[in-house]
Formats: C-alpha cells, sequence, structure tokens
C-alpha cells in the first residue's frame, strides 16, 4: 500500500464544501470521483481539515492510500484533465504510511481579502467588497492581542464535538496594497469560523464600532456574542499548510 | 447639453462584446439600459473602440450625452447598483461638448495574460493556459521589430472597412513573473484581432515555430496567412485608453 499527499487548490464558489456529505457536491467527492476514473481504485481523501461551502483553497492538502505505485506526472496529466476548471491538483509526493494530512499538521495559514474601494470585477468573487473607511493601525494592534495561545471560544461558532478551545495563533499580517485588505492567519488549528469570526470582529474595531482593547475583553470572555460578526466564506482562502 | 466620459471596468466572458447588436446581450445594452433606469433617459454611450465577444476591459473609455447636470458620486452609486456583478463604472467626468472618447484617442493598451504553468483556478477565466516551453529572449526580440509605424495588414483578421493599415506600436512589454507571461502592447490604434495575432504568432517564435526575423517577412508581406493564429479571447484586456 502507498500513500500519496496532494497539493490541491480550488474555487470554492459552487460547491458544499470540502466534506463529503449526502447532500450537495462537495470538493472531496469530485476529487474521489476524478482519481476512480482514471485509476479504477475507490479512495478516500483525508484532508488537512474541512473548508466550508464557498471558501476557496490555494494550497489544501489531503492523502490518501492505494495498491499500486503512481506515476506522479502521468497522474497529475489525467486527473486534471477530468477534474472541474475550478479544481486542480498541483502536486502529488509519495509519503510514510504513518504520514496522516490531518494529524501531522504543524501550521496552517488562511488569507481574506477585503476590498475597501470600487468593485473590482475580475476579484469580486474573492473577496470581501467593504467600501467603508477603516483605522487600518487599529486593526493590527488589535490583532497582536491574539498572536499566541489563547482560549478562543468567543472565536468559535459551534461548539459541538470540540473539548479544547486553546489554539496558537504565530502571526497575523494585516497588508494594504491599492485598496485591497488582505489579512494572513498562521495558527497551530483553528476552530469552527475562527477566522471568519476574527476578521469581522478586526473590521469593526477598524470602523470604530469596537475598541482596540475591547479584543482582550472579548477573549477573556469565551463568550461567541461578544466578537464580531462571521464574515462571507467567498473572501476566506485556504492559503497553506504546513507538515 | 453635458458631455460625460465613463471609466469602465467589465468581465466580457458572459457578454457578445461591447457594441449593440441584435442578437446576444452586449456591454454597451447593459450599460446604457442601466443609465436609463436611474435617469429615465435614454443615452447612447460612444466607446474608445469596440471589445469582441469575451474580451475584458480594466479601464474602458465611453461618452454620453445627457441634458441634466448629474451628480457624479450618486451617479456612480446608483448605476453600479443596478449593473450586473461583472460590470463597473469607476468613474465619471463632465468633458468638453467636443470632446469624443473614440475620435480623441492617443494611446491604447491591451494586456495579454498567458499561464505557463499549472492551471489556476483563481485566474483561468482570464489568461491562456499554455503549458509549454517558451523562448522568452525570443518573444522579446521579435515584438522590438513590431514596435514603431508599421502597415500591420498580416495581423489584422478581416478587411472590410478599413482603409489604412498603417498603425503605430509605442511599445511591447513582455513580463514573466512566477509562470505568467504578461504581454502589454500600447499604440496609437489596433486593427481586428490585431493584439490576438501579435500574441499568437510571439508565441509560435517562443516555441521555436517561427524564427525571430520572421516578424520582418511577416509583416512586409501584408498577408494574414504568414503570421501566427488568433489567441483566444478571454485573456486579452483592454488595459488603459488615454486622451
Amino acid at each position: 500500500m502507498k500513500r500519496y499527499l496532494l497539493t490541491i487548490s480550488y474555487d470554492g464558489t459552487n460547491y458544499s464544501g470540502w466534506q463529503s456529505q449526502n447532500n450537495g457536491t462537495t470538493i472531496q467527492n469530485i476529487i474521489e470521483d476524478s482519481i476512480f476514473k482514471i485509476t479504477s481504485k475507490k479512495v478516500t481523501l483525508f484532508a488537512s481539515g474541512r473548508t466550508d461551502a464557498g471558501v476557496s483553497a490555494l494550497n489544501q492538502k489531503a492523502h490518501f492510500d492505494i495498491e499500486e505505485e503512481l506515476n506522479k506526472n502521468k497522474f497529475l496529466k489525467s486527473v486534471n484533465a477530468v477534474l472541474p476548471q475550478d479544481i486542480v491538483i498541483k502536486e502529488i509526493c509519495l509519503v510514510d504510511n504513518n504520514f496522516h494530512a490531518r494529524y501531522n499538521v504543524k501550521k496552517k495559514t488562511y488569507s481574506y481579502t477585503i476590498n475597501l474601494g470600487i468593485k473590482d470585477v475580475f476579484n469580486d468573487k474573492f473577496e470581501l467588497h467593504f467600501p467603508y473607511k477603516l483605522n487600518i493601525k487599529n486593526i493590527k494592534r488589535a490583532s497582536r492581542y491574539l498572536v499566541g495561545t489563547h482560549d478562543f471560544s468567543s472565536f468559535c461558532s459551534s461548539k459541538t464535538g470540540v473539548k479544547d478551545f486553546n489554539r496558537t495563533i504565530y502571526y497575523i499580517k494585516v497588508k494594504l496594497k491599492s485598496n485591497k485588505l488582505n489579512i494572513k492567519i498562521c495558527g497551530n488549528g483553528f476552530l469552527y469560523n475562527m477566522v471568519r469570526i476574527i476578521v469581522g470582529t478586526l473590521l469593526e474595531i477598524g470602523q470604530g464600532k469596537k475598541r482596540v482593547e475591547d479584543i482582550k475583553s472579548i477573549l477573556k470572555s469565551k463568550d461567541r456574542k461578544n466578537a464580531g460578526k462571521t464574515v462571507d466564506a467567498k473572501a476566506l482562502l485556504l492559503y497553506n499548510v504546513e507538515y
């Protein structure tokens, strides 16, 4: 048995997220079907984590097992030829049989893009259109309070199935470039909707609806109600996964 | 009577080009309808030039006449609220009644993007996927022969309605950045399909199917058959229009 790790890029607009489910088309299903088409083998993909409906990925990682050894170049060419236009497998590599795409994750980075200017018809699908005044300095100051290991209960939508709400954020990079505000968050793992709630909270701070220091009491309260809104999924991108 | 000049950005994917016609939805029609919706005035747009089906624009320019003076901010807000997601009016300015968006053009710049790497799901709509080896140096060398004033008959698809095939190219910029080859062509005007035939010819030179020096005899021959293929419209972008 061989274990292969895939690097996958997808535009999540038209999918019900990554994970296989009974209703709706998922990215996992589409890729598993495509691998079946070219190898005649039913494989199961194990991703670094699920992404929600509408969320895209620049570099999602997922592994699968298969009996035969694959010709990697041939595999990439064949599978990308049967995959739809909005999913592409960028890399395939053979990994140890003990490797696990989810359990071995060391760092994950998400990117969130906000367009503060006039609508950009070329990127509108992948960014939040938010043409309002923001104090970027305050967003940066507030973001620093989130770096480190904290209980992020206040930044988690659904508490089912999770026992430990502690996560470590390694960095939050806030960059403004010609009216596009990009927020990159790198951590050891993320709770349900955590990135989207963090961004929603930072935007409220940027607008002056919350104060910079409020982020401390929000964290401390461990109460979702105190944080900001969950921003739109379409502007969220799983940027990278590191092992 | 007031004359206004619009700067318009559009994703041309779903349109039958700029120009009004009986079949298909055009960008001109959509914008004229939108202006009617918000002003109750039937206006006619005069663009810097038509763009073909599938071609996009970062900065198309078009003027129209209207009796009343417009509140520019209000106009932009209202018209963008009724326009579809793939068209946006970025600017409006009052111009002299003698100004003409087509006749007064001094420079036009088109951009063409070629992805030489693996498919990019986020930009696939706007670039030619061309994962083949190219000699970029030869493309740059060949492009220099096109700069200046020449009879571009060999780079023109349809000769109807045109008497003068002389055009001036001010520059051709060829830039490679992480597997994306971008070609920008700036000139005083372009013949039908001229940019797409130039790019098609440069790609054949880059692939070694034609030699760098062939570009001279192609120009000289004034025969469309000697130039390269007309490349796909989707990767062509009207980048800028200058007056």
